[in-house]
């Protein structure tokens, strides 16, 4: 779940472990696994304060696999040998390391997840400490085998560890990595799979079991070993002992360690598998309460294992939490199509919907309660998904598909097609697309998504900026769209600071007119930029631009003649949440450049314009010029002179 | 290798088995097995007639794996059972075990990859009797589970057999939909491997190895059974028996085959492991001496077998192989591109090539021979190879990753997301774009590529014209470009028509002018369409329309200015080999629309208008109006009243 969760502040000081303390315990004369276990502990605690300040951020898995990643850091990595994490949102967990070793500058334990910060998913550009980017799943292993080849052409040698997720296993790509590194001998790499057993929200095994996964991996020829991946006495041993045992192949560890370990009530001992619970510490800060009561566990098991080791107890930092606005009365578009979904799933038994381990995320827990039969779990295994709903069509049935943009739009791209070549009719719902929420990064910021399916035959793309209009989006997708659909739905709630547009029903090509005005026109879709689009007119009206706003909820086949009557030869503005190149901004363009009846002003297009930042969203709608501010400023500076405030 | 193959003729005349004939091999009163051998030899006479009509068309695997499609067609389908092969090049056998069935009509025999006929891989619109579209690997056994829950959630039952290749197993997809078929249960799935062990051209051992396949599969919960695929008495109650033994598992049968079966000279009995001889029969039509030798020896057994069982010996019917036309001087842009990669690589030692089992069809036998070190086979995985090419650019490597354009522009797309935003460089070469040649189908003819990869962040994307061209864009790519590239290829080679560029480097977002014209501007990349833009101008330059002619290389960052100042007003029209939403036209048009200093007249697109038809390459250019006669009809309708011919 990436939803930015609010962190309510409230009389609690958040509390952190200083450098100088960090470092006492780098140099504590103990056993290497006793001041393994101290370390990630204190990692434990800047974790959290690091989450609590950004507001979200993964904590579940950074806990599962921080004894894992302090271990290597501290005993195993020697120079220029690698270690990343494949699943990468357990970045808090590696950023935290990294800061007690000194390899980051200790003031970016402030900056989890904000502009110049630390992104909420690695990225190599921003932290150069970072070996690869990663949030995508399934790519971890391919990348280590390009590592080992270019190092081994290079005539250099070094070791690779990568970890993985375990729900990340369903990923077609981590099987198909795994052939060709046994066939080539590559023993320099290491996997680890943090073997916690929940994914998400689920257990794995009541999402897509995994099986024998020992079994598996061993029928692709690589050695495999298993161990109490948080419990540094268990892990250096059966580390040392697989990498002793196979000196020539490519090893894979799975690591057994606690979703949420270290701290009692985030570890899933209540959760009872098979159930409808949710593990409830995947992402998203804890509340103050829980937040005192983690640190208070840890701190207590950390002052008796130093007490142990005859140290002094750690003395903890204190700070105050950053507060935080919420929108007030805001769009929840996803819930909105949730409810809608199960809702016409009642008139149209032919509707069924496919989920890719994001059941909440994607609306779809009013679906599975109402229709239980028709819903159907793929687990993290979008090809496969999207194949079987292609399958599902052909019989006659009408499967909605679901995701996040980011992956829905590209990983099953060619099975997407291949679905629309056979004419049948699929619906597919992206959610968590555009830049915000900008804390997780632009590998799940889906700014590509109307590039990636934009020429796909047939089908038809749309982006509701309301709640009203999701339900409008998905009933036309049901009743009377003639091919596949996509709806883009913006996940985090956003106040719109205009009434929402109210029709009765969407009509083809053309959109609603949210504010009138006739120097300039400003067309976009999805709630995001239209609120900046309607903020920047306000303010530019009494600088004597009058903008008119519409809200075109068409992506793709755009009525031009319609738009052209509209802006009357305004100079036209596009907005998209996605980058301009192949956003809606290009068929608005198409649509007008095709009109010779009417006189059409220039088109410009105001664009995400290079690989999304990370940070708050105020901050990142900032950064692209796309907030208020920025898209008054860009319109004002290129209106023609010609366009004056009439005296 | 998909490029169309020239059936020399000659005095040869071809030889089919009609319908009586086949029925009455299907009225054999004799056991079943042998009657099934005899009925697959009949339709490998006609496999043999379809592919010397067609030109083109897969003998090998159509052999490999027609006593398994005869056995399931005879013995084992019941009603509303499914079978279709996922790898689809296979299709062929299918149509002509269709055909002598009575389930096709006869005469579509005359039709294979023809306007009209039968696609060179399996569609469902165009062939009813084809249960699903294949022909992009990986996606059978997840269609399988799609029609398997449908079935269930309808209180239908029936099995579901689909064929997959072995080369095919290297897709991520099929390890992907194998574990939740375990888990669910879903018994009426029975995948058969035509272990042919030749994969397009090499042994899949020396591509990359599958390894302990039965292992694996098992693994994953699967029953798992082997047997000789060509011979029916293996085949028959090896199926019952996995049947019997798994009633409640999804089984796979390892189908022990030879490539080429049935035709002593088409088995690869010769091809020795690990060297660099290919297979010669994967795909392309055979000789004249070749399609006799194989007809007679078919023949020939069909004679004995008949006669074993006491019968009479088939009496075939002859018909003349059709004429065809080669091009006269064409460019070739894919042994170009190898070319100048192999001697670009002398300078750069950063270079390194990358390949998807496609190392002919993308022009890398150079390459391999002259820098085998720096040469990556990693077997048909583009979504593995394009993570370690990403790793290996952050290393400091330059990697150049190769596929067919429909498969490198989608199947891996979000691995080329990823590696773009790491802001590293590699280049992209995708071969076999666009509408031709139009035999292979719409899985084959990449014209979504261009929206697929047209965000991705700083790359750029390159279509050459020509040979001359063709080197220039590596070299741009190699030498100048910023980020990374995409270079589009049409593979089938082409006469132009006119004097190629020759232009000494490229010059970003421009083009040159092959053709001057007032009338009206035609813009476009590519010698396909070029060709034929060049043919429309010389029939409408007599009717009064001057047209000028610019190639385009620049897919994406078009420079508006120069442009619009070229058309001076004109009508433009874009060709676009590619759908028209997210090709080249979106991005001439977006750079139109945003001038303001010179009047720009309407932008129209020519460009694919629907899934591309299959056919001949006229046929199919002719059907989308994109042949010259085409484009010259549309761009003289579309022509404003006051351009007319000058008194």
């Amino acid at each position: 779940m990436e939803a930015s969760v609010t962190w309510a502040g409230g009389p609690a000081s958040l509390r952190f472990v200083a450098l100088p303390e960090l470092e006492r315990i780098r140099a504590l004369d103990a056993p290497p696994a006793d001041r393994a276990a101290v370390f990630a502990d204190a990692c434990r605690l800047n974790v959290l304060y690091m989450i609590a300040r950004a507001g979200s951020g993964h904590i579940g898995t950074s806990f599962s696999s921080i004894d894992v990643v302090s271990w290597l850091h501290l005993e195993v990595l020697g120079e220029g040998e690698r270690y990343y994490s494949s699943k990468g949102h357990d970045a808090p967990g590696l950023y935290s390391v990294l800061i007690a070793l000194g390899r980051l500058p200790f003031e970016k334990l402030e900056g989890l997840r904000r502009l110049g910060g630390l992104p909420g998913h690695p990225d190599v550009l921003s932290t150069p400490e970072v070996v690869t980017n990663t949030g995508s799943l399934g790519m971890g292993i391919s990348k280590a085998k390009g590592f080992v080849l270019a190092d081994r052409l290079a005539g250099r040698s070094g070791r690779v560890f990568v970890l993985t997720g375990d729900g990340e296993l369903q990923e077609g790509q981590f099987w198909e990595s795994l052939a060709s590194a046994a066939n080539r001998g590559l023993h320099e790499i290491t996997a680890i799979v943090d073997h916690n057993r929940i994914q998400s929200d689920f257990w794995v095994a009541d999402v897509s079991d995994l099986g024998d996964l020992q079994r598996k991996v061993e029928a692709f020829g690589w050695a495999v070993g298993r161990c109490d991946g948080n419990d540094p006495h268990s892990l250096g041993p059966t580390l040392a002992g697989l990498e002793r045992g196979a000196p020539d192949r490519p090893k894979l560890l799975i690591a057994d360690t606690l979703k949420g370990a270290g701290v009692s009530f985030m570890e899933p001992h209540g959760l009872p598998p098979g159930g409808d619970e949710l593990y409830a510490y995947h992402s998203g800060a804890p509340s103050p309460d829980e937040y005192a009561r983690a640190v208070e566990e840890i701190e207590e098991r950390l002052t008796r294992r130093l007490e142990s080791l005859g140290v002094s107890p750690l003395a903890l930092e204190a700070a105050e939490a950053p507060g935080r606005s919420a929108p007030r009365s805001p769009q929840r578009l996803v819930p909105a199509y949730g409810e809608a979904l199960a809702e016409l799933a009642d008139a149209e038994p032919r509707l069924v919907a496919l989920d890719a381990d994001l059941l909440l995320d994607t609306g779809l827990v009013p679906f599975r309660k109402r229709h239980p039969e028709r819903f159907f779990e793929c687990g993290i295994a979008e090809q496969d998904m999207v194949s079987q709903a292609a399958a599902m069509a052909l019989t006659g049935l009408l499967p909605a598909v679901h995701s996040f943009g980011c992956f829905l739009s590209t990983r099953p791209n060619e099975q997407i097609y291949n679905q629309c070549t056979e004419g049948t009719k699929v619906i597919y719902a992206g959610s968590l697309v555009g830049l915000a929420p900008g804390g997780p990064g632009h590998s799940h910021q889906s700014v590509r998504d109307i590039s990636a399916l934009g020429a796909m035959p047939g089908m038809s793309l749309l982006e509701p900026a309301s709640e009203h209009e999701a339900r409008l989006c998905l009933e036309w997708a049901v009743r009377d769209a003639p091919g596949s659909v996509y709806i883009r739905l913006v996940s985090v709630p956003w106040d719109l600071g205009f009434d929402p547009p109210r029709a009765e029903r969407l009509v083809p090509g053309r959109g609603e007119i949210v504010r009138a005005g006739a120097d300039a026109l400003l067309v976009g879709a999805g709630p995001v930029l239209l609120s900046q689009a309607y903020a920047a007119a306000e303010r530019l009206a009494p600088r004597g631009v009058d903008c008119m706003i519409i809200a075109l909820p068409w992506l793709r086949d755009v009525d031009g003649g319609w738009l052209a009557e509209k802006a009357a030869g305004a100079p036209i503005f596009c907005l998209d949440n996605h980058y301009a190149s192949g956003g809606q901004g290009d068929a608005v363009a198409a649509a007008l450049a095709a009109q010779d009846a009417l006189p059409v002003g220039p088109v410009r297009r105001l664009a995400v314009d290079r690989v999304p930042e990370c940070g708050t969203n105020d901050e990142v709608l900032h950064a692209h010029g796309l907030d208020a501010a920025g898209i008054a400023a860009r319109v004002e500076a290129a209106m023609p002179a010609r366009v004056q405030p009439v005296a």
